[in-house]
């Protein structure tokens, strides 16, 4: 079995990414409970050099594979914020509930609410090379948050073709479309070749 | 068709890169001899800086999806030089029989001679993703250049496992398993999800 690092230490993107990534042939997923890591310092202005950074940041500390991503939402009507800082839109420590009541207070009385959730996931290889992918997902932002399923802007994100929010929507179908399932799967395809010609 | 733009100027790199990828179902592809594009200064310290700055350059110069690449060898003795500086070892403008001198003057009376190719190829899409793959490929350093195929420091390249230098074989041994070939082929992978997934 080939050990991949998940690089981080947010519970619902560790939890998505085991679901879209569980089932790769010949690959053992840890996470920082069985490695621990120094955090990162996401000092990138891009979701580009944020996931790099973690990726090479982690995998240079443990000297394993590491998978890490960077992602966030960008709305229009905020000329694309809050974007890499969507954690922290609200300030620090990240706060979920005070990052969606911000947006929403920015978007009073707004009716453009056009958004797209990115991801940027970084797969670092101890030797050095990295490897990347994205995946955007495009939406609006809802007047009031609805559903406790997902995380972060998930209650307030109803995706294009959709009723409900991400929040009111079950894991499974969230990643069956999902920013994040793009990116993963694409990067699914990326791993299980490395795998397969004994390059990981 | 999805026209995809190829972002090297490379005669050698164009040609390996169709060889590589012409046969990518919906996939139209263009060379600035098509659509011409400006210079890209490789001010970037890595593989992956430069790889990103020419697709990124490049296509929001011609609004097209584009694809680049940055390549390089590193030779173990000399801490990895001539790395991203690999097409301009002896100066500008690039001149390969000048790069290969230079290198086995630096290598003179060095018998460990380990050496690998580097490729990261980098796709931009209009709306700002971007994909990064990579590829090694490792050997050593001949004492004298042989054979007149490939291109850049193909005469001085032994593949792990061969006699002869990439020089002596031909493009489609070379593309088999060269680096170029393995960050393409994982590209492949994901220009194809795109494009069955309608995303590009």
């Amino acid at each position: 079995m080939t050990r991949l690092l998940l690089g981080t230490r947010n519970e619902g993107k560790m939890h998505e990414a085991k679901g879209l990534l569980a089932d790769v042939l010949g690959l053992e997923l840890l996470t920082f409970l069985e490695v621990p890591f120094s955090d990162v310092d996401e000092t990138g202005t891009t979701f580009y050099e944020n996931a790099i950074l973690k990726a090479t940041s982690i995998g240079r500390e443990t000297g394993l594979p590491v998978l890490s991503e960077d992602a966030g939402l960008e709305v229009a009507a905020l000329n694309g914020a809050p974007g890499v800082y969507s954690a922290r839109f609200a300030g620090q420590p990240s706060d979920a509930s005070r990052n969606n009541a911000l947006l929403l207070q920015k978007l009073e009385g707004v009716d453009e609410r056009t958004a797209q959730f990115v991801t940027v996931a970084c797969l670092y290889l101890p030797d050095g090379r990295l490897f990347m992918t994205s995946g955007t997902y495009a939406g609006t932002i809802a007047r009031v948050p609805r559903g406790g399923g997902g995380f972060g802007y998930d209650p307030l994100f109803v995706p294009e073709g959709e009723h409900r929010t991400l929040g009111e929507m079950s894991s499974e179908e969230k990643n069956r479309a999902s920013h994040r399932a793009k990116a993963l799967s694409r990067m699914r395809l990326i791993l299980s070749d490395l795998l397969r010609s004994g390059d990981l």
